[in-house]
């Protein structure tokens, strides 16, 4: 499979990597991702940190088509991602009055707090917040989003419809209660024959079974079913 | 805070990129790293393609103390995390006799596909897998686990005494019903007073209600307590 559009997800936040927070933003966009057809090539967790935002930052926005991020664009002294797209990209943060507007809308006290949630890098344009009004912001090919699952999945909806969508990567899969070494050797020769599908195999374990799911994903929904029935059948006859 | 001891995750999967499957992984190691006074600096989740994992395996194993992989060392076809460990590394894989020997512990057929799951980097040394037998492997800075959550932690609690240990870092936090802008300005206040410790603010949307985890962070316990005391009577009073 030859894909063209690719992404990139950061994940900013320290309590992702302390282990006290799941994060839940890597699945839900991923899954997004797969309907529009773009291809996510990689998710990176990130401390809170400016250079390590600004450096990783540019690494992704060069090597793929967009990079989004959640996280860090709060009102505290640890929300960061702001400063750090605008030293990424060379530019200044400056007060946006769309932003201030809208903050506004959500609050009745816009303290110096909350106003510097609606400091924006110069030449970004805004992001809708339904949820909680502070809002997100786009620069380039770089989606910057809230952290907060709800708010994540609010603010991509908005965007959805500006991004260049692909071929949909249709995604079917087997569960089977089976061993991987019982049957890799055959589904590694039906993979073989079918270059034009991704056929993969995820083992997993439930109340002490051993199993996996075998998945296979493709832009031709009739190449996956075919493929997907070519799989059942053989492991069925071999189990 | 200064930290010697650093670490990098990386979640090999397509799976967890394409959200079919939620990773567990990061979680649980970030928690663990924290006990063991190490600090997680990133965590990756990337694609299953030799190229890849090499290429982040060797940035990440000069950079950081240790690496840790989770998925890909099954027998599948797309099981390619041991080959892309010996390539990062130009070394050979090489049948391992202590490997065959522990999988056919686990299995009567010892097949093709098992005996690739003993195919080792040239130079590495086993991880003991209490769980399914086929054994994960160290080699230099870089651990190689199982992605199946239950396997991944039954490795690394076989590895983790071979770890050099930090101080372990102290977490303590408060959970407040309350809007982030409201208490920004006091929480950056006493951030500023005290360099010591990480305070960090997590807003989380909860049945429709906006509140934050507020977090300190130290090697330090009773600071990390007075930290955490001084916060809450600073916000309760504000509140």
């Amino acid at each position: 499979m030859t894909e063209n559009i690719t992404a990139a997800v950061l994940i900013i936040g320290n309590e992702i990597l302390s282990g006290k927070t799941q994060d839940a933003n890597v699945r839900f966009l991923g899954e997004s991702f797969q309907r529009l057809g773009i291809v996510l090539a990689e998710a990176r967790v990130i401390r809170d940190e400016p250079e390590i935002i600004s450096a990783v930052l540019n690494e992704c926005r060069k090597r793929y088509t967009y990079v989004f991020t959640t996280g860090g664009i709060g009102p505290t002294h640890d929300d960061v991602t702001a400063e750090s797209v605008a030293q990424a990209f060379g530019v200044e943060l400056v007060l946006d009055e769309e932003a201030v507007r809208r903050i506004g809308r959500g609050s009745r006290d816009l303290n110096t707090a909350r106003q510097k949630m609606a400091m924006i890098p110069e030449g970004a344009s805004l992001i809708d917040n339904p949820l909680s009004h502070a809002p997100g912001f786009r620069i380039e090919n770089v989606f910057v989003m809230a952290g907060i699952p709800s708010i994540a999945r609010a603010m991509f909806a908005a965007i959805e419809n500006d991004l260049e969508h692909g071929k949909p990567i249709e995604s079917r899969s087997i569960e089977l209660y089976a061993r991987e070494g019982d049957f890799a050797e055959a589904l590694e020769a039906i993979a073989a024959r079918h270059n034009d599908v991704e056929i993969g195999s995820y083992p997993f374990s439930r109340e002490g079974r051993f199993g996996a799911n075998i998945v296979v994903r493709g832009t031709d929904p009739v190449r996956v079913e075919e493929v997907l029935s070519e799989i059942t059948a053989t492991l069925a006859a071999n189990s």
